[in-house]
């Protein structure tokens, strides 16, 4: 038949396709690859393998995992004590001052952190809140006499503590926020107030029940000027628990997931605070009342200040992946046991994750899940970089900040959609809660619109993308930016963070990818991916231009009308920053066999891409119809050739079964079918057993 | 700039494009179109109106409303309470036969049932389990017999009954269950076991706790011969609720959703119940064991059997329709009341659903959910039709599984999809569970497995689909099949479920649809939908022409080969099913303003179908890259159209608070708005405000 043709024509295109590629060091044939599962379990564990196995230890004690069903303040009481436990372990501090019992180790404390999602995501998240959020606002918001006043407490929990940022009324915009730190100069105390209803602080983990303290943040006042958002250090409760004076506030209740965590609203009625107690490291108040800062400009203190809580990102980013991994390491192992049907065979049922349909659903999750893998520890890197001060100017922070705000979206959408995906292909099994798959999609939900809404966060990337577009174009009027669109550039080398080199212009292009076995070429890939982001960037940018010659509302209206294909780009942005970091973690491995099971997993990850985005590559003329119709022909035959791998790349995320717990991937299942085998097999060995109704009906004929 | 010209263009082509379609009869101009709310509400509550209604009133009432956040044992004994409530109100009994005190009303009973989703969806579906399931398979697997002896009980919850037919090694393939009831002539009963552990029967609702009956599943044997699955009444538990002898059982404990009832394994060895407890319309058993049925063939009357109890699928498309219409009215009526950042004006923040992107997330999922609710008042039409009696020839059964199978996925996933959206779209408040969007989600969670795996039953469309398409061309070699998927015939009215007739072919449409404004021509989307279900189907049929030859595994091997392009075919059937529907909603519609917006909520449907497909309709030459790019265009155009008939849209689906009950729907947020616009507003007139430092830092320049 025409298709199975076609297959074979992929097949000698894929081994054609290997010279001049990644691939070209491959040597193995295709049908004998195998992976060297320890090497690459070693090289998942990225650039942190200590601190991410010592956390794994840790998940993988009974006492620090979640118990499924409890009551919430049950699970609000377990979690809280757990973070006790943590804090004896020592391993969560890394990244406090070492005078102060640290270790300077920002990289590493993240790589940990994000490990604890294996045990319960409302330990990670309380642990977040507590160390990479309450404890990080007073290490890079405050100063020398504020680490020493206040992240003692704060690291060994003796003052659990609130973030209290965000307001009912502002979220996603912080600068709008409307509590307000008044100094008065005849006490030297700041005067905290919330203003109405909409002002009060929400959502905020520790202030239910366990806050003692909480970072604030308020709009500084002093001397009738407004200086921005500043964070003040706030005593909130007593030893015994009650609010102190002028202070209120509320529980969350009951959440969607997260229930270990005590989410709730705080507000403030003339609350005084010393003078003191901002966190000044960006600005500060003499004791007359004079403002200080050394960034003058209110917008760039503002961001620098936000900036230096991107670890929240980063390592939900990190957490994200991870559940990922596990829910494909319960759905695979599942699939690979499970049985139903018997289409091929009278007396042998087929392995669910036979079916193609089920390999389709699973396999390119799989590729997706190792892409973000290699793209999570690139952007750790990068985080470490900054907060270690290896490289920490200002361009490198918003290109940590625009890695984290690209990458973020992605991880967090794909872990929801992934373990939906995992629930469901594990059927009635899959919905219950010992196999932990809708536990950890309820609790994993808010990571899309926390630290960060995901759309948010990718207006941002798409915004940095447009800055960086038009600073190269600043100069260059409107039909030149026009033709440029049109005819592409040569060489358009414009910015680390951004847009990216094509090698060939569009034209070559054309003509390069003749032949379909080149959409296996790895700068074909790249060469298609990078220059969708940079086609979409300078469509949008063209029909933005003009925009600052109009009125506030026009330009705003201008911009709204293309806000979708904005985000759009950003997303496809980050796309191309998870393929490169794959392709990258590619070209380390050195076991040949490993090696050619890796390309299929990322020639699977780009071409899968490439198929979500067909429509825009055929409507740009970047793929001809027929070539179109080769991406999806190429995806069906990488997922049967990877079927095969299924389990050991599963087994590469490293997860010991205490990690996994899930009964459907212990064997239970693969048990069972050999139980109901032998009972047949038994039954027709005896001559017993009955005769099916179709075969007399059959005979009687 | 070019889009604006763009956007022009086709604000004309829209205008234009009215002559010569459904909206042909519309005369208001565009800007001046308003709802009329109330006929369209009364048009949506469909076929059964006063069912509906009776139905709400009931779901209105706190005592049957879920209490968020109640321990699994205190929800499940809610819900038990509350189905006595419903056998109090009588409506739930309408399907039973008038002599027991119901009313033979089918589609009646269905439109009442699936509204106490909005009560809570485990209330909806432990009412199912009594009498959709445990009722209706006594009622229509049993005879008058057994309708006397068994249907009281069930009716009035005198005997709470589990549906035994799934078995934890066996889901979808009910087949190959392996219980057996193996029939004793010498005691004239049946003996039934249970022969291993995966036969076990698992995740029915009622078996953990409620349950005294079964009507359960098994292979009959009798004289040595196995006659297949066939339904018996079997008695579990004594009035005490301890298992009767031989029965056992376990609870299947938390699960991610629905934890009001109580669902359960059982297990039974040699477990003897009387002759007559065989459920035997479709197959029974003599005195001496003689086997005899009114169906001959084996797999016929499975099937037969089977399909009576299609009630539950259609029942799910209704429930997860509502559901998805509550999630919109929550997350369209926040979106319409909260603001956040203030890009084009100084003082007013924007409310979210003005920005572009908020609008692509929620309004393509609303033009959705009315699409649904039209095609679902269909199936349930048909449904009514069948089991009245007015049209259940066996092509009318096999139309209304088709129908209900390929509906069902796509509404299930579509609730689950728009859950997800509308929390996100809410941000941290559509995470809390006083606002319903989680607690939904996790429900309707496993409506996308349950009563049929969504994959599995879209492959039993495709599989209908191929039928009806091969039966047409079975005498047409192989040679005039693939001329046939190249040049499409004429005319192909094939078959009432199953292929829909082309106006044109290709090379006609191809010049019929060169005005990029003929795209919102209902004719022409008829076209391009029913194009691609048809291609789809014939390319597929094309490739597996010759199966029959191979053995089974090649023939086997074959199939999954293109297991999933069959079943993207089966959703694009189901897509166009619900479009047609729609379009007929749209048709009746009297009232000009109304017809007017309900067009373009028509047309965003089916230009959102055609975008999500683009690719395909690009490779195969149905659109031009220009044309395909207007798609979007066109889309953009009509959700900024339609933003200002948002909140009308979802006022029609007849809500009243109390089925909303979110906090956050209720004005709550436009409350907190103007408490903060009034406290700023005061204060700038108050001359008492302080500056701001970014206005100070400009008039030093």
């Amino acid at each position: 038949m025409g298709e199975r043709q076609d297959t074979a024509m992929v097949d000698t295109a894929i081994r054609t396709s290997v010279s001049g590629t990644t691939a070209a060091t491959v040597e193995v044939a295709p049908s004998d690859a195998r992976i060297d599962v320890p090497a690459l379990a070693h090289q998942l564990l990225g650039t942190w393998p200590e601190a991410r196995l010592a956390s794994r230890a840790l998940a993988a004690k009974p006492e620090m995992q979640r118990i499924e069903g409890q009551s919430m303040d049950d699970h609000r009481d377990r979690v809280f004590h757990q973070l006790k436990l943590l804090v004896e372990n020592g391993q969560v501090l890394k990244a406090f001052p070492k005078r102060l019992g640290g270790a300077d180790d920002h990289g590493g404390n993240i790589a940990g952190f994000e490990e604890l999602v294996l045990a319960d995501p409302s330990l990670q998240i309380k642990s977040g809140v507590q160390w990479g959020l309450f404890g990080a606002a007073i290490l890079h918001l405050g100063t020398e006499p504020h680490h020493d006043a206040f992240l003692p407490g704060a690291m060994n929990l003796h003052v659990p503590g609130a973030f209290a940022m965000t307001e009912s009324g502002h979220g996603s915009d912080v600068a709008s926020i409307a509590t307000t730190a008044t100094y008065d100069p005849e006490t030297q105390e700041f005067v905290i107030d919330t203003p109405f209803r909409a002002a009060w602080k929400d959502y905020l983990g520790n202030a239910a029940v366990h806050g003692k303290a909480a970072t604030l943040f308020a709009q500084l006042i002093t001397n009738g000027v407004n200086h921005g958002v500043h964070c003040f250090y706030v005593p909130i409760r007593d030893d015994e628990g009650a609010f102190l004076p002028g202070i209120g506030g509320e529980d969350d209740g009951l959440k969607g997931g997260l229930n270990g965590i005590d989410n709730g609203r705080l507000h403030f009625t003339g609350v005084r605070v010393p003078r003191t107690n901002l966190l000044n490291r960006y600005g500060d108040v003499a004791e007359d009342g004079t403002y200080s800062s050394p960034i003058k400009s209110p917008g760039r203190r503002f961001f620098t200040m936000l900036g230096t809580l991107v670890q929240g990102r980063v390592s939900l980013d990190g957490a994200a992946t991870s559940a990922s991994a596990l829910a494909l390491q319960i759905a695979i192992t599942y699939g690979s046991e499970r049985r139903q049907f018997n289409a091929g065979s009278d007396t042998q049922e087929e392995v669910i994750l036979d079916y193609q349909r089920h390999q389709r659903r699973l396999l390119p999750r799989l590729a997706t899940t190792y892409a973000q893998i290699f793209a999570h520890d690139r952007l750790l890197v990068k985080f470490d970089e900054v907060f270690s001060g290896k490289a920490d100017s200002d361009d490198d922070r918003q290109d940590l900040e625009t890695l984290a705000a690209a990458l973020k979206p992605l991880s967090t959408w794909h872990a929801l959609d992934t373990l939906q995906e995992a629930r469901e292909a594990c059927g009635g099994n899959g919905f219950l809660a010992e196999n932990r798959l809708t536990g950890l999609r309820a609790d994993l939900d808010v990571y899309a619109t926390f630290e960060g809404d995901n759309n948010v966060l990718l207006q941002l990337v798409a915004k940095r993308l447009l800055t960086d577009y038009s600073r190269k174009f600043a100069k260059v009027d409107a039909g030149a930016l026009a033709r440029y669109v049109v005819e592409q550039a040569t060489d358009r080398a414009v910015h680390s963070s951004g847009l990216r080199s094509l090698a060939q212009t569009v034209k070559d292009f054309g003509s390069t990818a003749r032949s379909v076995s080149q959409l296996r070429d790895t700068n074909v890939q790249r060469e298609l991916l990078t220059e969708r982001v940079e086609s979409m960037i300078a469509e949008v940018a063209t029909k933005l231009r003009g925009a600052n010659k109009l009125s506030k509302q026009a330009a705003s209206d201008l911009f709204n009308a293309h806000q979708n294909e904005l985000i759009e780009a950003a997303r496809a942005h980050g796309e191309l920053l998870q393929w490169e970091a794959f392709t990258e973690g590619v070209e380390q491995i050195q076991d040949p066999g490993t090696k050619q099971v890796l390309t299929w997993v990322h020639d699977l990850f780009g071409l899968s891409l490439i198929e979500k985005h067909l429509a825009w590559y055929l409507i740009h003329g970047r793929l001809s119809p027929q070539r179109g119709q080769a991406v999806s022909a190429y995806v069906d035959r990488l997922i049967a050739r990877l079927r095969p791998h299924a389990l050991d790349l599963v087994e590469a995320f490293g997860f010991a079964p205490e990690h996994v717990r899930a009964p459907i991937a212990t064997g239970q299942e693969a048990q069972r079918q050999q139980e109901a085998a032998d009972y047949f097999a038994e039954l027709r060995a005896s001559g017993d057993a009955p005769v099916d109704e179709k075969t007399l009906t059959k005979k009687s004929r």
